[in-house]
């Protein structure tokens, strides 16, 4: 049978929208083109045309070009509610969508002074540590399936002695191993918190944890700050009971590198039992201290299971692992698990065997030793560069640990312009605005990726931009 | 400051009812022993109860027990929407929530003869050689950070040419690597389908789709199938354009066994390109054929990137690795990288090391060849125990590949009886109702994992069960 000429043009379109050749908002070519193209008359491919309109896959305006619009999975469009993006925002914050996506594609190149990301450099990944540890975990191998709910045995053991260390008592049954700690929070969204409750958070906050809850359909209430982090007076929960929970990273904060001291601790889980406030705890970073090691975990201070800690091997050994734990009370893990096994069922078991095995042996703690060496170095060399390049200009805290430095810029220059200026001289940093609409005249700059040269190089650059301002 | 003594049993409570010691929905105890224990009386006892009721962690009727109800955590209780047993409907079927959860519990039980799981017996993990690909692996460590979105470029070359050989052409930068077949369902739901929308699936299909699918909100239509799979008229989409996709096993359908042939496949296809109905097929059982190779899938027949493709080496290597894949028209992939970055930040490194190794070595069409080998001899066993007990009982056809039979249990005859007698004789078995309701006079056998001689001798004790009834 052979398909009338219409039919030929309305495949062809169809392939050339399929296979992203005419992507969504192109022209597509002239009726004159099609026509000569097909070798038939203009009413053909107008036929052709009139059909794909109707199907939702182009649009036309008399006397305008036609536009494709769709394509068959694109017309499904759940687009609105979990866009990635597009849900950043906080309270009435919306941020520049296009600025974050530029940062995250300036992440990847390779040629830029990244003063943005925040992870370890690859300096400081321990290869050989690694290789003896795979080698080891190939050597002990046996046949693996699915894993048990929670994760596996040995590497929930493992979390468990890791966390005796830092306070924390929990049996391996009160664990769940999950791939990360956004992992962690998109499960405690989708599976603890009913749309439309409130994330009370610190104002500034982790970029992805908001695009998370907000995309949970959570609503988002940002908290004030000082340098000691969530300031106890500036919570007010919605009076629904129920229907609030408190998310913070009280420790080496992301963006703004305060740290929590114990008194304030002490308050804020004082406050959050008495008013039956549960608390997400995002404790990534505890183990990049630079100075002293940083007061006890909220988690254990936690008698009433009010509080899930959220701990990860990402930050301090390898995001490329993907392990990380959950840790509560035993009738919210069961809960949990039984999500996560829904969305993944459960993590890899290789990287379980991996981290269980550093975890367990001294190879993690001697690791640690010397990244927060490395640390103190590396904030050494970027805040005396700071000091001599941009004191007349900004001014900032001194971080503990962490990654990152948080640094007011003096209101009479532009950070956005700042921020453009420096991609265009290759170095990328993270403008306030992207945490927070009230952080605009904050950069965040990550000591923890670049190298010492370029470190001090991105910084005297970001000097030569604001004073030719 | 000294606690008043109501508040100290008030934290004496929570702090039971936090640590799952006083589990939801047990009885605390008696007013006048809690009056003892704290050495008060029962007007302070009660002063406590009546605010933890208050706070709606317990709840207490006249002259009844008092109730743990809740705990901080499960007063947030998201429960309804995303349960995981509570969930598992089929249009107006429910199955029991408390078979599902027997058959889940009881598959960890080792001392079970298990014709239930749907996974590769131990014996057939080729323990050596993944042992030699993870060394190799080790050795070409390099420090790893975080993936790109769509997964290591790697691994994403190494399935695209393993596609390739199956009758796909996809290029990388259209396959997404996820962490198994699961994930990708989960994934498209939550990204591409609307809720509300309708899933045309088989009737019955695999339990755990019907889950991910109605725990994002989507409505469930079953569709007739015969030994080759859907019966094309059975489809009726609704008619409101957009709002329907179409979800398939065509290769060894679970729990059926069913393999669509080509000529219906292509029927299939040129229905749902007419009809611009979206097409997630899930061939996750491919490789295990035992006859012959079966035919191309429908993802190779599309020419409009109206089909997405699901595949995973879960069912055929290891589930231990969790890795899968998603291929797709380009711009779809990109939104779901983007979504995976959102829930978990990409799969682990080193599991996509290891997977691109085994894909790209001949060890995988090695070990293949080997599968191959065990399951005909382990369906062999099979059917001749069937044949020689239960062909008075029961009828099935005989499948060309994967890992079940589908047996039908003639009318006179229980299902659930079966099943439970069969459990306290020490053999777990899959009743067809748990997949759909008018399933119920079927039961799943697995030959995949069970050892031949437990499989002779399950199959004889389902006849001695069935005689007796």
């Amino acid at each position: 049978m052979k398909k009338p000429k219409y039919q030929l043009i309305i495949d062809f379109i169809k392939e050339k929208i399929a296979k992203g050749e005419w992507p969504i908002g192109s022209p597509i070519p002239s009726q004159r083109n099609l026509a000569k193209q097909f070798d038939v008359n203009r009413s053909t491919v107008i036929t052709a045309l009139e059909e794909l309109m109707a199907d939702g896959l182009l649009e036309g305006k008399a006397g305008k070009e036609t536009i494709v619009t769709n394509n068959t999975w694109t017309l499904m469009g759940a687009k609105s509610s979990t866009n990635w993006n597009e849900n950043v925002t906080l309270g009435i914050h919306k941020p520049s969508v296009s600025m974050v996506q530029e940062i995250n594609e300036a992440e990847s190149n390779t040629n830029l002074i990244q003063l943005s990301k925040g992870e370890l450099s690859p300096e400081m990944f321990p290869l050989e540590e690694m290789k003896v540890i795979v080698q080891k975990v190939s050597n002990q191998l046996t046949s693996f399936g699915y894993e048990e709910p929670k994760g596996n045995i040995k590497l929930r053991q493992a979390i468990s002695d890791y966390l005796k260390v830092r306070g924390i008592e929990a049996s391996p049954s009160s664990i769940l191993v999950v791939s990360g700690a956004l992992q962690a929070l998109h499960l405690i969204s989708i599976g603890l918190l009913k749309r439309g409750s409130t994330v009370l958070l610190e104002m500034p906050s982790y970029l992805y944890s908001l695009t998370v809850f907000e995309s949970a359909g959570m609503e988002l209430q940002g908290l004030t700050m000082d340098n000691e982090g969530i300031i106890i007076d500036s919570i007010y929960p919605t009076k629904e009971k129920g229907k609030n929970i408190l998310y913070t990273i009280p420790t080496f904060h992301n963006p703004t590198g305060a740290l929590m001291e114990e008194d304030r601790r002490e308050k804020l889980i004082a406050y959050c039992e008495r008013e039956q406030l549960p608390v997400v705890e995002d404790d990534v970073y505890r183990d990049l201290w630079i100075d002293n090691p940083p007061p006890i975990p909220l988690k254990a201070m936690d008698h009433f299971g009010n509080v899930l800690y959220v701990g990860s091997l990402s930050k301090t050994l390898s995001p490329g692992l993907r392990i990380g734990w959950i840790v509560g009370s035993e009738s919210v893990i069961n809960r949990l698990a039984d999500l996560k096994m829904q969305s993944d069922y459960g993590s890899s078991t290789l990287s379980q065997l991996v981290a269980a095995e550093w975890l367990s042996s001294n190879f993690y703690d001697d690791h640690l030793h010397k990244v927060r060496e490395q640390l103190k170095t590396r904030r050494k060399v970027a805040l005396d560069a700071m000091d001599k390049y941009l004191s007349p200009y900004a001014t900032w805290d001194i971080p503990k640990g962490g990654l990152f430095i948080w640094v007011k810029i003096k209101p009479e220059f532009k950070v956005k312009r700042l921020f453009e200026k420096a991609l265009s001289n290759n170095i990328l940093l993270n403008p306030g605005s992207i945490y927070a609409e009230k952080s605009g005249q904050f950069i965040r700059i990550s000591f923890g990726y670049a190298s010492l040269d370029e470190i001090n190089e991105g910084i005297f650059q970001l000097r030569e931009i604001i004073k030719n301002q």
